[in-house]
């Protein structure tokens, strides 16, 4: 829950709680336990909710309104601006009864493998939060940082470097240059060049004409 | 990964492998386990790959082109027509390597709370797991049966019922009719109504003549 934003938690009649191995497994989220609300019934949990939404992975025959997981997150956030909405999970072994289902406004199901479909209780918690989370706040996610990209100009002046040094050993030959130049414009244009890797590869390419220059006329440029 | 339909599991270098606790967490998928396949190096568990994606949680300097479970799960599906494809996941404890992630065509990062933003291995597999399904197959889910709709017919039917029986109740005023019966149009048009609930409603203001026809004149009807 924590790791999607969320921190209100509501625990139904638990048989155990608190418990060591709960705080021990929320390994630094232990908030979310410490602030949860118990109850003895469901009814209770839900009383000022105007929205609610049980997951089930199985078929039930009076579910009503049973919607992917995805299109629950929409109209819970909808919901969520007009008063207290609420996310109902059952039990790990058994999921929620048709009657605690039939308490709840929306029935939400996660798309799985109809082979091999209950996900774990922890694992449909983490879809449902996340899915929340992307449909609240949208997927911005951590950047890496952005370098200085290299001008047109610059990327020109290594090309000519580039041709005049693969002509230099030969690689390359100006009268029949083939498709080596237009191989090397599209990879480092799909790339998208940065300053510093124009430089590095202009680099390279001076250590090349230096290393030819040594060798003399005897070299690859004989 | 069962429950999202992926079956094929690579292990670089585990330290217990197999081991009876995997075995026993696996309830019933315990075939994804079996068929694993364990390599000494991420080297040798992608070598066939031509395209991976390597999942961090924490922003790296040089992690490139860095996206969205979703967008990636979108390019891994658009790539595995083209050849194999990995998704890389790195250690509970520590994630992926700095080296290891340069390995990967793409990161990926899954959308958290930025202060408490890092899911649980398992976690993360769940989720990513679930976009490629998603985006692979859509979010089709099971559906509640569908029982058949009540007509236009039955439905005026029913409300003429309910004004003949509101009116002999001396709840409805025909000369000031209000707003009762266009909010009972409107909650049941929002429901959608079927034959059988019609017939349900019907069958309840059927007993409520009764009742008031055994009560004659003293009563309601007076």
């Amino acid at each position: 829950m924590l790791t999607m934003g969320l921190e209100r938690l509501v625990l139904v009649a638990p048989r155990f709680f608190p418990h060591p191995e709960a705080s021990a497994l929320a390994s630094g989220a232990t908030r979310v336990l410490d602030a949860a609300r118990v109850v003895a019934t469901l009814d209770e949990a839900l009383a000022d909710c105007i929205f609610t939404v049980g997951f089930s992975a199985r078929p039930r025959e009076f579910a009503g309104h049973v919607v992917p997981v995805r299109a629950a997150a929409r109209k819970v956030l909808t919901q969520a601006t007009a008063g207290e909405v609420a996310l109902v999970f059952g039990t790990e072994m058994s999921g929620l009864s048709n009657v605690e289902l039939a308490r709840c406004t929306m029935v939400a199901t996660i798309p799985a493998n109809a082979a091999y479909g209950s996900l774990n209780l922890a694992a449909a918690v983490q879809v449902a939060s996340y899915e929340l989370r992307v449909m609240a706040l949208g997927d911005a996610v951590w950047e890496a940082p952005r370098f200085p990209l290299a001008t047109s100009g610059e990327i020109e002046a290594l090309y000519a470097h580039a041709a005049r040094t693969m002509t230099a050993m030969r690689f390359l030959n100006p009268q029949m240059p083939k498709r080596l130049l237009p191989r090397l414009r599209r990879l480092f244009a799909r790339a998208g060049l940065e300053k510093e890797e124009v430089n590095i590869l202009r680099g390279i390419l001076t250590r090349v004409d230096a290393l030819m220059d040594a060798q003399g006329p005897s070299g690859a440029e004989r």
